[in-house]
């Protein structure tokens, strides 16, 4: 990295907060994404929404390359610099910048954690849904550059759906303002949508005003067990069918269910396929038709098990199955390949069934759990990557599983972002066209293609 | 028009669909926009998916520029060709593709028009909450390209919040596959939403697939009246204060209530400021509170008058008011001049306010209706286009309230595009910025700017 180009960036942001030490170097040189690793050249930490467009200015004129960042929990690669560029580190500007109640909108910037969004929302009876697993530690400007999804998206939708305006430097550092606060705007076309989901390659968030929704009266929270994988399957079709559309609607597999046990102690039968975590949410009335309704699909199903919570810790105690699969799969081996394999939800059984059957063929251990609602799986490979016989194993199995995802009608990611990590797969679901007209908006929105480089395609 | 071309899109559509008559361009040279005609040189009307990209790639070649159009209800001046070129008129194809009641999808082909797909889904129990006032002929197409909102847009969103998949044929020709059934899909740029709202000028759509969701078990229709402006506005913001969301939430002014009574006698008095037409959907339980605490609110705000339908005939009557309103202006003088200014829903009174401080100003006759809700309102300029001096006043009203409408941080088009009849607004809102980002894409989509020139920017 060329010294002169660190002391300029240096000026702008403040020499404490230009990092280019051996240490903090290897600190910004991974995310959560399993066998990637590369060191930035320096790591710059603006303080403010203008010294963005600064840095960028900066770096389009000595046509260096740039990473933005949020907290790193990007899991497709998205927040690394894998040319020893600069790492836009937005972690300081954290402001939450205004909550207006009357026209239910948020506005913040980048860098404020997700679930510290939800808090102060929620204090004022005001609800923000997107809820991605790692919301206590993800960025805004993270979840929006990624589309994050989450446990509620059956019924709330994902980040996208949420986002109504933003202030977007691009890649020259020119400041780019898309929507606002109406909830109705057909003036040109729909950028903010565009930036939404472009992974850090088409500009860098400032500001992000995001819609609020009112706060559900109630939830009530269930927890299924189901001997067979089809019962669990038939019950989300048959739910759905039913014209319930439950605010999350989670499923574990036999592999999961005994990592989670062994882990949590939760009190999870391990001699069952599949277990179920419903929660509806809404005014009192509904949740007890609903939660009525979906007891009765299950036990016509054939469950061994129904569970509802009786109080808001017996709620979280059953959702803890749900959210501490992932840790739990995690600690059986050293490296964990975390994937988002998503199907229209009429396919989550055959889906399974196959990821069963692929873990088999290549002798691997995949627990699957997930958004069986949305159709959106996590098949997680617990593997270690020292073991690159296996390791080998792991990637066969996954391109076979996305070559069938997409023969279902579905998509290599559901909420993880292609990044570096699923670039290899995204022609075989767009085609020819859509990644001419992607690589058109590129080089549109960044000639020299400085903004985040590498990833999607 | 090259008697050559016509002879080749014949070929592809057929004599009987290849209309060049004086007659028949005549009736395609306008649409619902004031002040605005144009001939084309040649309509074609494809009667199967693959001749839209027959005809693109013919007009690609010969350099002739294309505007799609669907049942001409547009508002801009989006579906006239300006330039003699091809109208490619999607009438033709109009299949209900599917409805698939398992993943809560329809598909259908892009002349399909938007109230027939309401009556095929609400057959099954489901609901397609987009219901642009046009709906009764406006075609789904139509409705993608321009992001229609509506009535429901309030609670439901608008088109743009439904579509999930699209198949579009690019200016030359070659098919564009986007999302699909999944619910969650961030495989690269959201192409889908950049299609969407984007009015004919990236692509021409031959398959839409649209969320659909379980269809509100009841509803209650309320019309009040105010006898002051404030009152009104005051009641809407309360409304949203109390967490309570209509599925409705719609307003008429003085002028409007007048002509609404003179037109359809339903029984507005002519003494009060406004009229609020309120709707809440849902289970019975929450329509009963909802409708309790809207009433609450209405009274403490002093309404004169408070009506809830009592039958669902009673409803229809009380909307009628709210659905006449633009035929009831519109018969008063020869040339309406419907406009769709949207501002954050806080700022409707300010809003309502300066229209008619606008219209005295330059002594016209402008009825302002909408959703209130929404804060997106329907000033409406009852004049004639042969009285020039009017006319002018007319337009220089207008550029006053689009600024004014843009400094309350609203937006110059909330539902009805930019077309050419906004075009000289676009840049005071989305700014320099804005303007290179779009035409930067246009570029890429479309590098030989075949499709529907010289609208938007």
């Amino acid at each position: 990295m060329d010294k002169q180009l660190i002391k300029s960036l240096a000026q702008v942001v403040g020499e404490q907060y230009t990092l280019a030490d051996r240490e903090s170097l290897a600190c910004y040189g991974y995310d959560s994404t399993p066998e990637l690793e590369s060191r930035p050249g320096v790591v710059v930490l603006p303080g403010n929404q203008e010294e963005i467009g600064k840095v960028l200015a900066l770096c389009h004129g000595a046509g260096v390359r740039v990473t933005p960042r949020g907290s790193g929990t990007n899991l497709s690669g998205g927040s690394i610099s894998f040319d020893g560029g600069v790492i836009l580190q937005t972690s300081r500007l954290n402001r939450i910048i205004e909550i207006d109640e009357e026209n239910l909108t948020a506005t913040v910037e980048p860098g404020v954690v997700t679930s510290a969004l939800h808090r102060e929302v929620e204090a004022k009876g005001l609800f923000y849904p997107p809820d991605p697993g790692s919301m206590n530690i993800s960025t805004m400007g993270g979840n929006v550059a990624e589309n994050s999804g989450g446990l509620r998206g059956l019924k709330y939708g994902v980040t996208a759906d949420y986002v109504m305006g933003l202030k977007t430097f691009l890649a020259d550092g020119e400041l780019l303002k898309t929507g606002g606060k109406v909830v109705k705007d057909v003036a040109g076309y729909n950028l903010n949508q565009l930036l939404v989901s472009s992974e850090g390659t088409l500009g860098v968030f400032s500001e992000i005003t995001v819609k609020l929704i009112p706060k559900p009266q109630c939830k009530k929270t269930m927890l299924v067990h189901f001997p067979q994988l089809e019962q669990a399957a038939l019950t989300v079709s048959q739910i759905i069918a039913a014209r319930i559309i439950p605010a999350t609607l989670e499923f574990l597999d036999r592999v999961t269910i005994k990592c989670v046990e062994d882990y949590a102690h939760v009190g999870l039968p391990l001699d069952v396929d599949a277990v179920l975590l419903i929660e509806v949410d809404g005014h009192p009335a509904v949740v007890e038709e609903e939660a009525a309704g979906i007891r009765a699909i299950c036990e016509r199903q054939g469950c061994s098990f129904f569970q509802t919570a009786a109080t808001a810790d017996e709620a979280l105690k059953l959702a803890t199955a749900r959210r501490v699969a992932l840790s739990a799969l995690a600690r059986l081996r050293p490296t964990t390949i975390l994937e988002d394999a998503t199907v229209p939800r009429s396919a989550i059984a055959p889906m399974v069934k196959l990821i069963q059957e692929t873990a088999r063929k290549y002798d691997l251990t995949i627990g699957t759990f997930g958004h069986a609602g949305d159709g959106n799986l996590h098949p997680t490979c617990l593997t270690d990557e020292r073991n690159r016989d296996e390791i080998e194993r792991a990637h066969r199995a996954f391109a076979e599983i996305f070559e069938a995802t997409i023969a279902m009608g579905g998509t290599i990611t559901g909420e993880h972002g292609v990044g570096v990590a699923k670039k290899k797969y995204l022609p075989l679901l767009v085609g020819n066209a859509g990644l001419r007209v992607m690589r058109g908006i590129k080089g549109a929105l960044d000639p020299n293609g400085i903004l985040n480089p590498g990833k999607i395609f």
